[in-house]
């Protein structure tokens, strides 16, 4: 999918939500555990409820190794359906990969060819040649951490390095690589007021926003200091949607949940 | 596994050498193809052969997950076998994950508890948090990126925060984490000379050491700057050993080059 589409597919709907599908068999509708693939069965009724209020869904693909290959099969049968049903959807695996050239080549196909995800979020320590593999695929996007959303982010992303933060460095590096204009850059929503310098070193990027909701974070603050032309961010929502309820009405509570922050987005882009 | 049995093992073996299981179907001898599961197939042969010469084995999740399920299948097979019938050898899954803590636990558990390996690779950009959620496993091993063998190294790791290199303020800021005597270390041996400063701020801790041969790097300087009273060292080859052929001899060259380090390494052992 190309930018141009995501942002597109943004003004349609009037949202800017992703959904983050991290799914826990301890925390689904205990009803769901009787189906063959519980995993499956609920992200399939979750992203029926609420395709048209969101544009991207982002499966951790953390929540789905834990279960080995049923994880993993679950996982592949989540992209298959939304690229065979909804695919205007902007698919995002969140992943956080990275190593040295060619194996980040091999996870590259991991998913983008095989399981044909748009994007894949992937982690800037071991540098230049462990993202460019990534930003070689052609209408693919590659979400670089940036600045987190965990209390981690300031043991090390926000240490001083040649006279600014590391996660300024690693941003402003990451602009020189070759197909850098594949990068989208994932910030922390618990820093909100971090967003406006972040803004003047990748005004035009889009952004992938985790941490509104159950880590805390404000829609208001985000879009203030973080809104580009373009709209420029994508507003992870995970737990507070998808576990809005663990009865029957799972999916229509996660629904009303994304109902809220549309409603609230498309006030935002109309202001 | 213990570090003390592992300890032990290097001692009988008179071997710290690691063999990477990066699987490439392009790389591996042609008549495999036709076998039901290839890449087990080919990592069984290659480990029936060297077994005896070799402390660990590290297969690179990458190279697995580019296969899709078919690929997470020969994993798991492989980590079966393995556990099954060399108990004794050290397993690595070499995944580098890092992500919030909750997310952290799901990967401990899809690679400690599901796939039952000894350790994990892990990303440190995240900060504790999204490390000591892995220190928790009792027996389990989680081997952090400090300085990695790749040129990307130089673009982040090595730059100066707060007076000293990043890749040195990660290696002691990981030494006030909880558990963290449950941490080795990812240290390139392209970088050998960086060993004596590294032994400094982690001397006893093992290291896991990529980048000998195929990217360039010379034991003996590893061993001589590296090396601890408990050893402390495992060094990894990869392409080096299982590509040594590409022919029906592959499992018997692989274990030739094996042989050659292993050799090498009881040599400096008994020094």
């Amino acid at each position: 999918m190309t930018t141009a589409q995501l942002v597109e597919q943004i003004k349609k709907k009037q949202s800017f939500l992703c959904i983050g599908l991290d799914v826990d068999l301890n925390k689904i509708p205990e009803h769901l555990l009787k189906e063959e693939d519980p995993i499956f069965a609920f992200n399939k009724a979750i992203i029926d409820a609420t395709h048209h209020l969101c544009v991207a869904y982002k499966p951790n693909t953390a929540f789905y190794e834990a279960y080995g290959l049923k994880g993993w099969q679950a996982l592949e049968k989540t992209i298959n359906y939304l690229n065979s049903e909804y695919p205007e959807i902007f698919t995002i695996a969140d992943a956080k990969r990275g190593d040295i050239g060619n194996t980040s080549t091999m996870y590259a196909k991991a998913f983008f060819d095989d399981l044909a995800f748009d994007s894949v979020t992937v982690a800037p320590y071991m540098g230049k040649d462990s993202v460019e593999p990534f930003l070689a695929f052609e209408n693919k996007h590659t979400i670089m951490l940036g600045l987190t959303s965990n209390k981690g982010a300031f043991d090390f992303q926000t240490k001083m390095v040649e006279g600014k933060e590391l996660y300024k460095q690693v941003l402003e590096t990451s602009k020189t690589w070759v197909n850098s204009e594949n990068l989208m850059y994932v910030v922390g929503a618990t820093k909100a007021e971090f967003l406006a310098d972040i803004r003047k070193i990748i005004p035009e990027s889009f952004l992938l926003v985790p941490g509104v909701g159950a880590q805390g974070g404000n829609l208001q603050d985000v879009c203030k200091y973080g809104m580009n032309d373009s709209v420029g961010l994508l507003i992870n929502s995970s737990r507070g949607i998808i576990y809005a309820s663990n009865g029957e009405d799972y999916a229509g509570e996660a629904a009303k949940k994304a109902q809220e922050l549309q409603t609230e987005m498309a006030e935002i882009l109309s202001a």
